[in-house]
């Protein structure tokens, strides 16, 4: 088949780099277009970003040139690493116009019609595309990925939640630089030191699970019916968010079973087939010091969640730490993986 | 009066090097004895030790003769920097000997009659020593601080215990390189990474609050009846440890109520005399990103304990971080004010 | 006597932050004066300063209102870290205006008639304060301390180019972050990583020091007559600047001959009894791994210079290593030391 | 053809986990042997190797014995992770033995009839195995690579001294923290630090590019005619050891020329086609602040020698930066491709 056109918005900042990085040579799409902003709008994209990546800019990508974020693009399919505030204009206008966007911005998270999906936790929210066309007239749609560090932790619980149920859960992030984008934090405050506090961090840990974990029906998403507190950390990591977490379950179970249900969690069929969905979803290891950012975050190509330390807990079920790749499972590369699904559950 | 006579036993590794450091210029201690490993044994202070702490090796030490740990050494008080192993069979054997053995070794901190003392805590427990005596028939007396995480945390939970009563509580650390000693962890593991994971850490951290906590009975001390979980990390930073709570309470309180009863907190009368008191038990800050381990452990010359994002917690009731200087608090420091409360309760 | 009135210029930035710090408490000046962006003008330094520095900000700030940089201000001396840009303009209308200005600016670091000072390398340049004031008509005065890199750099050089003259030096930096500023390098950019590049830090490194060291004649500096190749590095440090220098001298000697002349290298007795002269010039260690920036730069308070390593060179004569603080030595310290040199040769 | 059976001498640490990790799906070469210390000797690999490297243990290798390192291996090349003391004993027995010893050693470096092989470098050199076995009788033999630090050093000055000739060469070295081995530097020596020190280094640094840029006599190599004087450095890098040079040539050039030469430079036709050869072997970058260790150490899966910075120097002719990835080029990947040209050349 011929590839699908896409293209990246907010294409020069850390997130879209990961984008432009990860499309390369993509099985089923093709990089057409790439936006920044009006001061590098008409440059070739090598002169208008600032590389960031350890990996080298593709080739493909050094010489198109960058166009302003609006309609009028040659692509079908648009990956959103735009700031929450130009998505919130942007994002419904390209949808309207027909443009499907892959969004990782937070703006539309919300949405009651908008998924916040990962392909292997909650795939039938992906009918949520259906509603936005029909109730907002779109040809278009709006489909989001989690916030990073969301993302690793939730896929964490699904097995739980399905296994025992989930009453309540502790997590305390610690997360890597590469989170708060380019420039981002400055070295002064990173180095020798841990940053108690991201904004807005916290609320979106605390409530963008219970979405995702939710009952879809006709037309919204009900909530999961269990309760988080989060406190989430800045630490001196490139890439690799950590959580440690402590869950309380609905029916009484062992680490070990809590460990099992983990590993032997599997994405459904639909899901299995991407091209980008990693061979292992949950990766659980039993040494004690593991995971580990350095060590375990490109697991899967950085699309597996690492799991570790499963254990009893003395105040509620279990506790284990998880380690998720923030730039690419927890972004880019999620938002790939949900652009995936849409085209294979023919909403494109 | 004159100076009393001390020793720092194990005083060539990374926690006897803040020893020696910390007593330069003490107002009621002069160092007189030194000792180190059968290896070191001979060698001057200067020769034997390879110095890693910022500040500079003092001068009174550089040309001491290191000596071996055994009853010989002209000193009163004796500070004990000795791996657990080592400390076992040591402490006591000094402590019959007549010796005054403060110690920052986990050996003995759960012997009933040993107190494990933070003066501003439980100086009550001072007390034990003199079971010690009268039980074991020593003249001289074990008394131990406790573990470097353990310190700061159980500070910030004294005010919130003795205002609301305390249920059960999360403590995640962060904790600072240095204590896991020199050379402690490669620094292949250290840079941008985090380790979840130290070695018997999180059972100490679960156990030795509420020992401090608790009630002193006529002999022993009545575990504080509330229960911990914790999960204990190592990040990339030389000193600081940081510890992410939430707190349930007997009895309701907002966050207000908990960071003022914490920024109140005073130490006892006796305690507020000792040299290395610090000024301000516990500093609660307002601004949205503290405590910061590169910015707040050395506050109070790293004797206060600084608490921060004091907040509502979602599960429990108030969520705050707190952070504390390992190897000043959390053990030399604190090993040497333990030493000043009971020289002023007379027990020397 | 009454202690003299002095502003600082740029006082939220870095470096103006570090002369906030250090002049706490000091026994000539009382800072009375202290300025900022139109944006900050009008608040009290509390809030208009993001502090950087490890330690406390000092209390006697915090309440302070921040003043635009223009005549007016209540201070006959002031401290300037300025951005050059805005230095180029406001220095000489402030000089003019009657102030003396102590500058750490490089605007004017290569005026003829500026001096570029360190008080134990070229003391007598001062008198091209009176130079400046017969030919501008000036009542107050510029005076400039170099480049943080050419600092310690170039008083390692002076007891060298004394004793055995000096014809080529080839210096390869590795810089702090702090020598950037704040926010400064991004923590992406630092993390793991060396930046062979500081932008115009080598031209200033390979002049700097020759117009240091250089001859006064009545109305000018004649630079020295030797030359210099730099090339200058950032690593993941946060403060102090090592340089490795290998050094081809006009009359031969050994490695030992220059160790003995940069160790008993003093002050002229002038500098001597300034309040923040070091009591060290230059520290010579012996050991095979020193200076280490995370162990030397706070010697003599940051004011000290410290060389290790001094060996035969085997293309020239002498190769060493040597470690400044740059915000303190190489900054705001060296500034405050050049005052008070310019007020003990009465020229304030 | 089938694959030859090799084995990795020492394989258990930080550098034979990188010949381990690097020989896994080798297209001409298959591990059939691994040796550790006589306390791993029996365990499996996959029990007896503290994995340090970022990548995954390869899965061929996990479940292979640890053997001793002595006759008797089924293998008929051994790669040599050794350290210095060991290969000095073990090296001439196996090769005596009949093996042929690819070493990363630095044993035998020195020995005038073992060749210091870079094949990009001198090819030609490879002959020396045939001096070794008439001299000696060894069936096998041994080729050692340089040090980590001289290896991009050597290959940058390469086409230099082909195209200009050179007279002097200063080298200051920023060097990675897997240089050291696991565990090597202490996190509390390198965090917030450079260790200007790294023994030994400067020896090797000076003295291996010569042989290696010499000529090839009858039995022996003439040392190339110029000098090197060399500044070694720790940073807090991983991965990839940094060169700032500044060199002197015998014919003038600009830096402009330096920089086409070496950009332009090719290894021979028999090398081009070896597989582990990088397809460029230089790669000369023109932005201002490249090459970096984070950026750029993977080049040519880390084979590549990536300069930077060539502009003209003040004292020398020319000055510049080169980056080189010190346990892939450096180490492993440097003695997999000096193993390959050996085959290629038939002296297997």
């Amino acid at each position: 088949m011929d590839k699908i056109k896409v293209g990246v918005l907010g294409a020069t900042g850390a997130v879209g780099q990961r984008f432009v990085q990860l499309l390369e040579g993509h099985p089923w799409f093709v990089v057409t277009a790439l936006t920044g902003s009006d001061r590098t709008s008409g440059q070739t994209y090598g002169e208008a970003c600032r590389w960031v990546l350890p990996e080298e800019m593709p080739e493909y990508a050094r010489g198109m040139t960058v166009a302003p974020t609006e309609p009028g693009m040659d692509a079908r399919l648009l990956f959103s690493a735009l700031p929450a505030d130009t998505a919130r204009e942007a994002e419904p206008k390209l949808a309207a116009a027909g443009y499907g966007v892959c969004s990782n911005a937070s703006a539309h998270r919300t949405w009651p019609d908008v998924p916040l999906l990962i392909p292997e936790v909650n795939p039938d929210h992906v009918a949520l595309i259906d509603v936005q066309r029909e109730t907002r007239g779109w040809r278009g749609f709006i489909a989001t990925n989690p916030n990073c560090t969301s993302t690793g932790f939730t896929i964490a619980l699904r097995p739980l939640l399905d296994a025992f149920g989930l009453k309540r859960v502790f997590a305390v992030s610690m997360q890597a630089l590469s989170g708060a984008g380019y420039p981002g934090v400055a070295s002064l405050d990173a180095l020798d030191n841990v940053i108690p506090h991201i904004g807005g961090e916290e609320a979106k840990v605390e409530t963008e699970p219970l979405k995702m974990l939710g009952k879809l029906n006709a037309t919204h998403v009900a909530d999961a019916p269990f309760r988080i507190s989060a406190h989430t950390n800045r630490v001196t990591v490139s890439d690799g968010h950590m959580v440690c977490a402590s869950v309380e379950f609905e029916r009484k179970a062992t680490a070990a079973e809590a460990a099992e249900a983990m590993a032997n969690f599997h994405a459904p069929p639909i899901v299995q087939t991407l091209p980008s969905a990693p061979h292992c979803v949950i990766e659980v290891r039993s040494e004690p010091d593991r995971p580990q950012p350095r060590r375990d975050r490109n697991a899967g190509k950085g699309m597996t969640t690492v799991v570790g330390r499963v254990r009893e807990d003395p105040l509620f079920d279990v506790k284990f730490a998880c380690l998720s790749h923030n730039t690419i499972r927890g972004a880019a590369g999620g938002s790939i993986l949900n652009a995936e699904l849409i085209v294979a559950s023919k909403r494109l």
